[in-house]
C-alpha cells in the first residue's frame, strides 16, 4: 500500500461521512424523524414539534455541530441538563470547577466524558511529537532513492525505515518519555477528580434509596419458615437496632415463567387424568386379582391428587413457592447498609451472601432469582464461553486478512485476476474493504457478550453493561489487534505465543508491517463508524417501516435508548491502544486519530444532548478499566519500542526504556492504591455524615416512606389489575418491568400502580 | 545412576540417621542438654531434673519413638497439652472428634498437624498403586535384556522405559485418576474441618483482646492536635457508640532509635556550640559595619536555642514527637471491631487504614511505626529482592548439578581423574554430594526470606512468618524443582520458559531424567533433615559452648524456641510436590517419601511435645497455602501426565487426563469460595453471639480491664525502673519487648511491670 492508496481510503472515508453527516443535518430537521434523533428530548418533553415546511429543511447544514459548539452552559443547562456541561467543561476549563457542577447534576456519562477530551488532549501531544520529530526521523532514516510522494510506500514512515544502530534512535526514546510522562500526569488528575466526582456524586446527590439496601442472597431454605420469615428473623436477631423490612424477590426469569407456567399446565392435565382415570377405575367390575391393593394404589392416588389441588389452590404456598432465597433489606441508615453489606454475615461464606443493592432502576430482575451456588460455575462458563468465541472469531480474520494478500486472492479465485489488475478496484480491496468485512463481523460482537453477561448473572444493568464492556474490550484488542497483526504477516498461526521471549522483537517487526492495515482500520471503523452512529441507523430504519410500511404514526418513541457504554468504550479503548502502540512506530496514524477523537467528541456531544436518556448509573465505575487499558497500552507500547531497540541495536535507548516500564507500573500499583478502593466501596466517614445531615434535617422518616415503594419487581398491565381488583391474586402481575423501554415521565404513575411486594 | 548407587545413598542415609537418633536418644537423657531437648517443658516448669549418674544413660534407646506412639491422650493433655493431642488423633480418628478437643486447646500446630496424616495418607495411597501397579508396568514396559537387579540403571523404573503407543498406558491414566480423586476428597475434609476447627477455636478460646482491637494506621498529621487527640476525635465522633479508649503506638525501630539519637546528640551539641558562639559574639568589639543587624541575627538565633531548649525539655512535646502514626483503637463488642477492621474509613483510602489487630504476643511492634504509605513500595520491593535472589541462586545450583555429571567436573579440574574412578567415591559423588551441598545453601534461604519479610512491613509475627513461608515455598520449588530439571538436563538456560507450548512435553523428558538426583534428595535433605532437627544441632552446640567454654550453669533457656513454621511447612509441601510430579514418572520415589512422611510425624510429635513452645497462633491461616500448593500440585502433575502421553503417543490417555484438569480447577475454586472466606475474615454472626453471651454472663467489664494492659510496647529493665521512679521520663522504657525471648511464665510480671501508655 502506498500513500496514493491511503490517500484513496481517506477520500472515500471522508466522503462517506461527509454524505452521512449531511444526511443527518436534513434528516433531523425532518419532523417525522423527531422521535429517532430527539429522543431524549422527547422523553424530557422539550421538543419543539412545530417546523413549518420549507426549503430550509432540504439543505444540509453543519448547524448542529455550530449549536454543539456554541450553545453556553446557561443554555446548556437549561436544555441538555447537567451532563452536558459536565462533558463540555472537562474539555476547556479546569478540572476543580466541575466537582461544583457535579453537586446538582445528573451526573450521567460519567467516564465517556473523561474519557473523550482525555484522549485528545493526549493525542494532540503524541499527534504533534509524531509529526514533527519521529515521522522526518523516520523518513530520512536510510540512505535511498526517493520516489515521488504518492508512490511512496507507506513503509518508508515506519520505524522500519531507520537503520540498525542509528544515532536518531534517542528520538524514539524521548517521544517515549514524553508521552508516557503527559499520559500518566493526565491520567492521575483523571482519576483524582473523577474520584472527587464520585465522591461529590454520593453526597450531594438526592437520597439515594440503594444506599439503605441490602441484597441478600442465598438465603438458607428451613423447613417450617418461608424465605421472608427467615430474613427477617436473621436481620432482628442480627441487626435489630438498624433493620427496617425487607422485600422478597420473586422469580421472574423467562425460563423460570415458561417453567412454572409447564408446571401449572402438567398439574392441570394430570388432575383431569387422574380424575378420569379414577372414577372408572373405582367403578369397574372386571377380573380384578388382587382388589384391596389396587384400590389402596388408587385411594393414594387421589389423596397426592387432593394434596397437589390442595397446594395449587393455597395461595400462600404458591407464594411460597414462588418467593426465591433472595431479598431486599432496607436498613435505618446508610452506615448501617454498608456494614451488612462489606461484613461476611455468616460462618458458612455460601449462606447469608450481602451485596450493596444496585440502584432501583439499575436491578436486573430476572438474574435475582440464580441460586448464588451457581454464580461461580456460571461465571467460568461465560470466560469460557467468551474465550470459545474469542478464538471462533479468527476464521473471518483470517480471512479478511487475506484480502490485503492480493495475491493468495487471485490465486485462490482465478477468475477474480481480470478485475483485480485495475488498479482502483486493487487499492479498493487492499485499502478498504478488509476493515469492511471485519466490522461487520464485529457488529456480532457486543450483542453476543451481552448474552454471556446476562447468563453470568449480574445483578444490575450497569454491573451487566460492565462485564460485557470488559469482555468487548479484550475481545476487539484481541481480535483487531493481535490476530491481525500475527495472521497477516510473519506467521500464520498462534505459535508465536509460544515463544515468550521473542514477542517484543516480533511485535515490533509485525506492527509496522501491518500500517497500512491499521490506518485504513482507523478511517473506516473509525470515521464511517461515527458518521453511521450520529446517523442512527437502526432506528432510523426501524421509525421508516413504521411509518411508511406500517402506517403508525405516533409520536412517542418505542424506547429511548441508553447510552451504550459497552460499545462505544471498548472502541474508544481500542483506538487508544492502536495510537500508543503505534506512536514510535507508525506515527503516521496519529493525525487520523486526533481527527476521530475531536469528530467522536463533538458527535457524542450531540448524541448526549438530543438522543440518549440516562436511566442508572453506574457511579463511574467504568473508570478503572479505562485506566487499567490505558496502562495496559503504554506498558505494551514500552515493550514494543524494547523489541524495536533491540532490532535496530540501540542497548542505549533500550537502557533507557526498562526504568520507562516500571515506573509506569509503580504509577499503576500508586493509583490502584489510593483511588481504587473509593471504586469498589463507600466511606464510612461520608454516609455516617450523610446520615447525621439528613437526622438533622428530619428528612429520614421521609427517606423511609419512599423506600417502601422504592424497589417494585412487577408491573400491572391493566389486564392484571383487573384480576388484581376481582381476586387477590398475586400472580397476574408477573410481566417484568424493564427500565430500558420506559420512558421518565411514565415512572411515577407506575409507582402508584404497582403491586407493592414486601 | 544404578541400583546400587541408589542403595548406597540410601545405606549411608539410613545409617546417619540412625547415628543421629541414637545419638539423639543417649543426648536426650544427660541432664546438661534438658534445656536443648526440653525447652517446652522447663517453660511449662514440668521437667524432671533429677536424673541419677547411671549407665542407661549412655545406652542408645528408641524410648522417646515408643513414648511418642504409646503416650494416650490423656497423659498427652496433661504433659504436652491439648496441641499434642489434636496432632494425633488428627491421624488416628475421624474429624469430628478434634473439633471438641479443640473447643478447649491452646490450638496450636494447627496447619503441621493435619498436613502431615494428610500427606502420610496419600502418599500410602500413592505408594501402593505406584509399587504394585505403575512401578511393573514401566519396568516390563520394553522388550530389552534385563540384566542383574542391582546393576539396572534407574531409568528403567521411570516411564521413559514405557514403549511409544503402548497399551499399558492407561494404567498411568487410571493411576492419575485415583491419585487425583483421593487427593480432592481428603484436601476437602481437611479444608472443612480446618474450617470449623478454625470456628470453634475463635468461639471456644479464652476472650481475646485482638478481637476487641483495631489498628489504625495513617493517621493525618494535623498541626493544632497530637495524633492520639485526632484517633480520639474520629472515634468518638464516627464510632460514638462503640469506642473504648485507644492506644498509641510510639516509635521503636532500630534506625529509628539510631536516629533520634543521633538527633538528640545533634541538638545538646548544637545548643553547646551556639551557646560557645553566643557569648563572646555579645561582647565582641571588633569592627562591625552593620552593629544592629549582626545584634539582630544573634538574638534571632538565640530565641531559636530556647525555643529548641524549650522543645528539648518539654516532655509532652517530645512524647508527641515520639508517636507514630499508628494506634490500637480498642471497641466495646468483637462485631463494632469488626466492623470498624473491614468498612473502609475515609474517603481518602489512603487515610485513617483500619486492619483487625494480631493477638497481643503476635504484634511485631518494630513495624507499626512504618508510614503506610510506604507499605505497598515496601512490598514491590521485597518481591523484586526475593526474586533477583531466587535467580543469583542459581549459580550454586548449576555448580550441584555439574557434580551429577562427572565427566564434566573431572575435564575441569583434571587432578580429581583419579579419585572419581574410584566406585565408591563416584557412587558418593552422583548419589549423595549434590544435594548435601544444595541443602547447605539452602540454609542461608529461611533468614533472608525472614528479613525480607520484615521489611515488607508485616505488623504480625504470624503474617511475618505466613509472608516468609510463602518466599521459602516459591523458592524452594522454583530451586529445587524446576532449576534442577532444566539446568541438569536438556537445556542449560532459562530459554525452556520462552517455548510455553513445548513446556510439559519438557518436562515429561526432564523430569524422569533427573529421577536420581530427586531420590537422593529425599534421602539426603528429607531423612538426614529430620535427624538434625531431632537433634537440634545449632541449640546443642551453643549449649555446649556455654557449658564447656563460658562455664554458665544456668539451667533456663535462653529462648524458648517457637515452632518454625516458615521453614517446615515449604520443606513438607516441596516433598509432597516432588511426590505428586513423579508418582507416575518415577514411582520408585514414593516408598521413600512415605518412610519420610511417617518418621517425620514420629520427629515433630516429639518436638511439639519437648521442644517448642506455641506463643502466638497464627489460627489456621497457613491451611489455605498448604491446599493451594497441593492444587498446583496436582496440576502440574496431570501437566506433565499430558506431556508424557503426547511423547508416548497415546490419545486416549491424553484426552482423558484434560477433563480430570478442569475438574481439579472447578474443585479448587468451589473450595476458595465456600472455605477461603472464613480465614480471611470473620462473620458477624459468630462475633455477635459470643458478644452477646458475655454480656449475658457479664463478663465484659472484666474484659474491658483485661484490654488495658493487653497490649504494652516497652518493657522495662531495672535501670529503667530506677529511671522512671525517679524522674516522670517515659523515655527510658524503650527496650522493645520480644515475645519470642520470653519464658510464658515471665510474662505475668511483665504486664504489671509495664508502663502503662494509654
Amino acid at each position: 500500500m502506498n500513500i496514493s492508496a491511503l490517500l484513496t481510503s481517506a477520500g472515500i472515508n471522508i466522503a462517506v461521512c461527509l454524505i452521512l453527516i449531511s444526511l443527518y443535518s436534513i434528516l433531523r430537521k425532518q419532523p417525522s424523524n423527531v422521535t429517532v434523533y430527539f429522543g431524549r428530548r422527547i422523553a424530557s418533553g422539550r421538543s419543539r414539534r412545530t417546523d413549518p415546511f420549507c426549503f430550509e429543511r432540504f439543505v444540509p447544514s453543519p448547524s448542529w455541530i455550530v449549536r454543539a459548539w456554541v450553545t453556553t452552559e446557561e443554555d446548556l443547562l437549561a436544555i441538555g441538563g447537567m451532563d452536558a456541561v459536565v462533558f463540555l467543561r472537562s474539555l476547556i476549563c479546569s478540572r476543580i470547577s466541575i466537582c461544583w457542577f457535579c453537586d446538582f447534576s445528573p451526573f450521567f456519562c460519567f467516564v465517556s466524558l473523561c474519557l473523550l477530551p482525555y484522549s485528545i488532549r493526549i493525542f494532540a501531544i503524541a499527534a504533534i511529537i509524531g509529526c514533527f520529530v519521529v515521522l522526518p526521523v523516520n523518513y530520512y532514516g536510510q540512505k535511498r532513492q526517493y520516489q515521488e510522494f504518492p508512490l511512496e510506500s507507506l513503509e518508508v514512515f515506519t520505524i522500519l525505515n531507520v537503520q540498525e544502530g542509528s544515532k536518531w534512535l534517542w528520538t524514539h526514546c524521548l517521544t517515549l518519555y514524553i508521552l508516557t510522562c503527559s499520559a500518566c500526569v493526565l491520567l492521575y488528575f483523571e482519576y483524582r477528580s473523577i474520584a472527587k466526582m464520585r465522591l461529590a456524586h454520593i453526597t450531594e446527590s438526592p437520597p439515594n434509596p440503594s444506599h439503605f439496601t441490602v441484597l441478600v442472597r442465598a438465603i438458607p431454605w428451613s423447613a417450617e419458615d418461608t424465605y421472608s420469615n427467615s430474613v427477617k428473623k436473621f436481620f432482628m436477631k442480627y441487626h435489630e437496632s438498624s433493620y427496617l423490612f425487607h422485600q422478597m424477590v420473586h422469580r421472574a426469569g423467562t425460563i423460570q415463567k415458561l417453567m412454572s407456567d409447564a408446571e401449572k399446565m402438567y398439574m392441570v392435565l394430570k388432575a383431569a387424568s387422574v380424575e378420569r382415570n379414577c372414577t372408572p377405575g373405582l367403578m369397574q367390575c372386571g377380573p380384578c386379582t388382587d382388589h384391596t391393593n389396587s384400590f389402596k394404589v388408587l385411594s393414594s392416588e387421589l389423596e397426592t391428587v387432593k394434596e397437589e389441588r390442595a397446594d395449587f389452590v393455597d395461595m400462600d404456598l404458591v407464594g411460597r413457592k414462588k418467593e426465591c432465597a433472595a431479598a431486599f433489606v432496607f436498613f435505618k441508615t446508610r452506615y448501617a447498609a454498608v456494614v451488612a453489606a462489606q461484613v461476611l454475615q455468616s460462618a458458612n461464606p455460601m449462606l447469608w451472601v450481602t451485596d450493596s443493592a444496585p440502584e432501583p432502576h439499575d436491578v436486573y430482575w430476572s438474574n435475582l432469582w440464580i441460586p448464588y451456588g451457581q454464580l461461580w460455575i456460571r461465571k467460568i462458563a461465560t470466560l469460557m464461553a467468551a474465550i470459545a468465541f474469542m478464538l471462533v472469531f479468527l476464521i473471518p480474520v483470517t480471512f479478511v486478512q487475506g484480502l490485503t494478500q492480493l495475491e493468495q486472492l487471485q490465486q485462490t479465485f482465478p477468475f477474480l485476476k481480470g478485475i483485480l489488475k485495475k488498479k482502483f478496484v486493487s487499492q479498493l480491496a487492499t485499502g478498504y474493504l478488509p476493515s469492511v468485512i471485519l466490522i461487520l463481523f464485529l457488529y456480532t460482537v457486543p450483542p453476543t457478550m451481552m448474552l454471556f453477561s446476562v447468563v453470568e448473572g449480574s445483578i444490575s444493568r450497569s454491573g451487566r453493561k460492565k462485564s460485557a464492556c470488559c469482555k468487548i474490550l479484550y475481545f476487539t484488542i484481541w481480535n483487531v489487534f493481535f490476530v491481525n497483526v500475527f495472521t497477516g504477516s510473519v506467521i500464520r498461526q498462534l505459535r508465536v505465543f509460544s515463544s515468550v521471549k521473542d514477542i517484543p522483537a516480533q511485535l515490533a517487526n509485525a506492527v509496522p508491517a501491518q500500517a497500512s492495515f491499521f490506518l485504513t482500520y482507523v478511517l473506516s471503523s473509525g470515521w464511517a463508524s461515527l458518521a453511521c452512529e450520529v446517523m442512527q441507523l437502526f432506528p432510523l430504519l426501524c421509525n421508516l417501516i413504521k411509518r411508511v410500511i406500517l402506517r403508525i404514526k405516533s409520536d412517542s418513541p418505542d424506547a429511548a435508548l441508553s447510552f451504550p457504554y459497552h460499545t462505544e468504550i471498548p472502541r474508544l479503548l481500542l483506538f487508544g491502544f492502536l495510537g500508543f502502540t503505534c506512536s514510535i512506530l507508525v506515527p503516521l496514524i496519529l493525525p487520523f486519530l486526533l481527527v476521530y477523537f475531536v469528530l467522536a467528541y463533538f458527535v457524542y456531544r450531540n448524541q448526549i444532548l438530543n438522543v440518549y436518556v440516562s436511566k442508572y448509573e453506574s457511579g463511574g465505575l467504568f473508570w478503572p478499566i479505562v485506566h487499567n487499558t490505558t496502562i495496559f497500552s503504554l506498558v505494551f507500547m514500552q515493550i514494543i519500542a524494547l523489541g524495536v531497540f533491540g532490532l535496530r541495536r540501540s542497548p542505549v535507548s533500550s537502557g533507557f526504556t526498562i526504568p520507562l516500564v516500571i515506573c509506569t507500573l509503580l504509577f499503576n500499583e500508586y493509583c490502584r492504591q489510593r483511588f481504587h478502593p473509593i471504586f469498589k466501596n463507600h466511606a464510612a466517614e461520608v454516609l455516617i455524615d450523610m446520615d447525621r445531615r439528613d437526622e438533622e434535617s428530619g428528612k429520614m422518616e421521609e427517606i423511609y416512606q419512599q423506600l417502601h415503594s422504592a424497589y417494585y419487581q412487577f408491573t400491572l398491565t391493566p389486564h392484571d389489575l383487573f384480576k388484581s381488583g376481582s381476586s387477590s391474586n398475586h400472580e397476574g402481575g408477573d410481566s417484568v418491568r424493564d427500565p430500558e423501554n420506559v420512558k421518565p415521565g411514565e415512572e411515577h404513575s407506575q409507582v402508584n400502580g404497582s403491586i407493592k411486594i414486601v
